[in-house]
């Protein structure tokens, strides 16, 4: 038995070093590639996935998986093993029962046709022409109901694909959580808009992009991220990446006119590293090394860029260290207009420039247009349509085209279906862990004035990164907060902010 | 035979993936791996090694290769076929004929051992501490010989480790064209050493390291390097590698203090980049789209470094437009002044900075110890001395430690024996073929002098870019030049210039 273990951990350490593999590769392309290099690099991508997908189904995997009595009703196996070994097996049989039900053909087609599509729409958003994209949405729609149909579900073929990026999580489950955010958030979207608008001109002043990035680093390194194990670069679309345990990536971008994309793109995806980076030794380099789900991964980027990175207590700390980097653009600015500042409430066109209270409108207004689309209730011709109607009905606002509507996101032409909602679920999740958090150091607020990060790093670590994907996130949550998810944290969050924030009078 | 070609093309496709994956996994271990990565990096690249040993001796390339009738004696096969074909069969027959002679286990030994012996190479060198590197280099030969014997050689061990990196030379060539070498670079040395040394204390000067890099791009664009298909970037030691025929590569070092490190450096490894951007489109991609050897690959960098970046000609353009780059350093610097500075000789320690007189001995020390080592009159423990003694004997010099003498470079410690004889070939071939490149354009020095470098390129492409590899470095020569390898036309090009720098009389 301990035999049969110990040859599975060989085969699926060479599964992680492919992944890291891959790592590189995306990570490259991402912040280095020369514009004539995509398409081999898409094809060094199709073939390490295509070697990954060889690798998980080799037959010896299965009967190793056999032999250690794992199957869908026991997927930790029956053998007598500790915690950490039987979580492990539950992983594997997990990514093995998953791509055992894949045809080869199909991974390569959807590899082939996601890195088509991203070229594709990289040219129809500059030519605000969705048409040029259209039939490779179709395609991978096509595919993607296919994975579905391949991989099995009950109730919805969304299930199927959520399940890759949120384990276990059904799509009825979103289906009510959404319903009742979507309420809370609507009401309180209305009692904002009846209040005055705060003012951020301020933040649109020049900021010259090296101080930027000189503050900014300093900020990453206070919470923690040591750079011995990773980097920050720049990149068009912000993202956090691990080529290793040891080599964990961020980027960001820069915008003179508008401060607010790079400091707060860098706690994000600084909250991300933390996470890669604050995974236990004793699952180092296997496939729990790994963040519990996309949604719980979301829910330590949103947790330090929002509910601490845009803290009053935050500011009181970093403002005035701010204003040594930027003295004219903040000149006369005190602590109650950068607070209000840069919690700006206000409907918009673009997701990831959302503020927190109209961003997880974005991902419902995608959920429902996703199951939509695979339920057959909805057409790629008709998508364009259905996004400016559902714009208009949650936010009020309708894209002058479609390049700032329904081809703003590069996630559709990457062939993920089901991968959005891990945003919406990374707040809920967030709000959720903070709460209780918040309950275990009670002088938090004092702390972080006085520059100390470091005691929520720790928590967390404690709390939430050790574990990696050794538990699942709903294992996690009711482990850490001794609850099922909910949208209470995170609309009693919302509410108190605000009120603060808009001075909104009681619910 | 058709069927069978196009299989064998699919499978060697991915084995060019596979090494362009590689690529991408070195480049980004020398420009931007987090100091902690290195491990984890390692094992990414022993994989990948692996996979493609594994890949280039699947028992189906066999039979497809026998099947179009490759054998040691045929190996560009016995079909019908076109001349690139039976190049191509002749190149694949070559890697899998080596390959299937080494063991899995000895490939992937060599890989691990390269990867350990670098570290533990590079921390020997800061340290001073030869004995700390001792028994990694012990290894590496150990493992050098058996991959030697499982490769079979007539003569000399060295036979099969330098026909990896020059296919087809024999080291009883090597000897006789080194033989000839240092006799003539005795005696030139000899007489630049009685005449009056030239001054290059302006080259010491301050130049700041931004205005370098911006010289230096405007060199590599004019030199024809097309950025949409490459890059820049900075590394410890300066390389090229291509990570896919439209991504090549360059890196460069700058100095504040010595300015020329940086430009001949690019120079150096522009020259690299367009060979491997210039293969023909009928070979793209597959494994004929590399150089025809290290040495052929050499005498394109050393091309463009020494005969026409250190030529009259090419500062007679350039010069005043470094003085708009460098106005102060270069006040009242001449032509003839800049002239003799950046070809000044000097007998000196380390080879990567040596002179164009000096550097060919630099390589046959290393060819010396590299024999005696391999044939076991040489032990690794009386190597630094035996190097000090060789230094003595070749260049009157003597390191003052073994950072500046045997632990001096970095081949040794990847388990690359056979290597640095490619560099001095690469002098050689360089100026043989430029010797012919001058017959068809006699009136080169005016067109460089009037900035056109593109008539240069232009002829390296068609005589020797794009037939790749498929075409050996004897060949090529021999096709371009009408004659075998000979040590003439290198030495004639250095009596020449340096009669010139150094105001010699004749031989």
């Amino acid at each position: 038995m301990k035999e049969s273990l110990n040859k599975l951990k060989d085969k699926t350490r060479e599964l992680m070093v492919l992944s890291n593999i891959g790592s590189v590769l995306g990570w490259d392309q991402q912040t280095n590639l020369p514009e004539a290099g995509i398409a081999e690099r898409a094809e060094q991508i199709t073939l390490i996935q295509a070697l990954h997908h060889d690798r998980i189904t080799f037959p010896e995997i299965g009967e190793l998986l056999e032999d250690l009595g794992c199957s869908d009703d026991a997927p930790g196996g029956t053998r007598d093993l500790d915690d950490v070994s039987r979580s492990y097996l539950r992983a594997v049989w997990r990514e093995y029962s998953r791509a055992v039900k894949l045809p080869a053909r199909l991974v390569t087609e959807l590899a082939r046709s996601a890195s088509l599509s991203q070229a594709a729409w990289v040219k129809a958003r500059q030519a605000k022409d969705y048409q040029a994209f259209a039939p490779h949405l179709d395609t991978l729609l096509k595919l993607n109901l296919e994975k579905a149909r391949c991989l099995g579900y009950q109730d919805h073929p969304y299930d199927a694909l959520l399940d890759e990026y949120e384990p276990w999580m059904k799509t009825a489950d979103l289906r009510r959580v959404f319903r009742d955010l979507r309420t809370y958030l609507q009401g309180l979207l209305a009692r904002i808009s009846e209040a005055p608008q705060v003012d951020d001109v301020f933040l649109l002043k020049p900021y010259p992009v090296d101080r930027q990035e000189a503050f900014g680093r300093t900020v990453l390194a206070d919470m923690g991220f040591d750079l011995s194990r990773g980097r920050m670069d720049v990149s068009a679309h912000p993202f956090t990446t691990s080529l290793g345990c040891d080599d964990v990536r961020i980027t960001t971008r820069y915008n003179e006119n508008f401060f607010k994309t790079s400091i707060f793109g860098i706690i994000h995806e600084t909250g991300h590293a933390l996470y890669e980076l604050g995974y236990s030794q004793d699952i180092r380099g296997n496939i729990l090394a790994q963040g519990a789900s996309l949604g719980i991964h979301e829910s330590q980027s949103r947790t330090w860029e929002n509910l601490i990175g845009r803290s009053r207590a935050f500011w009181n700390h970093y403002l005035p260290r701010l204003k040594e980097y930027f003295p004219q653009q903040l000149s006369g600015i005190d602590m109650d207009d950068f607070y209000r500042g840069v919690n700006k409430v206000e409907p918009s066109l673009i997701r990831v420039e959302a503020d927190e209270v109209t961003y997880n409108m974005h991902i419902i207004l995608r959920f429902e247009l996703e199951t939509a689309l695979l339920e057959g209730n909805l057409t790629v011709a008709d998508l364009p349509l259905a996004w400016n109607d559902a714009m208009r009905d949650l936010l009020g606002v309708v894209p002058p085209s479609d390049a700032e509507g329904v081809l703003q996101d590069i996630h559709w032409s990457m062939g993920a279906f089901g991968y959005f909602p891990t945003y919406a679920l990374g707040n809920l999740y967030g709000a959720q862990f903070f709460q209780r958090l918040r309950q275990e150091i009670p002088d938090l607020d004092r702390r972080i004035e006085q520059g100390d990060l470091g005691c929520i790093l720790a928590w967390l670590r404690e709390n939430i990164h050790v574990a990696g994907s050794s538990k699942t996130a709903t294992e996690l949550l009711k482990e850490v907060t001794g609850k099922e998810l909910s949208v209470e944290p995170f609309s009693r969050y919302l509410e108190e902010k605000y009120s603060d924030v808009y001075e909104l009078s009681g619910m």
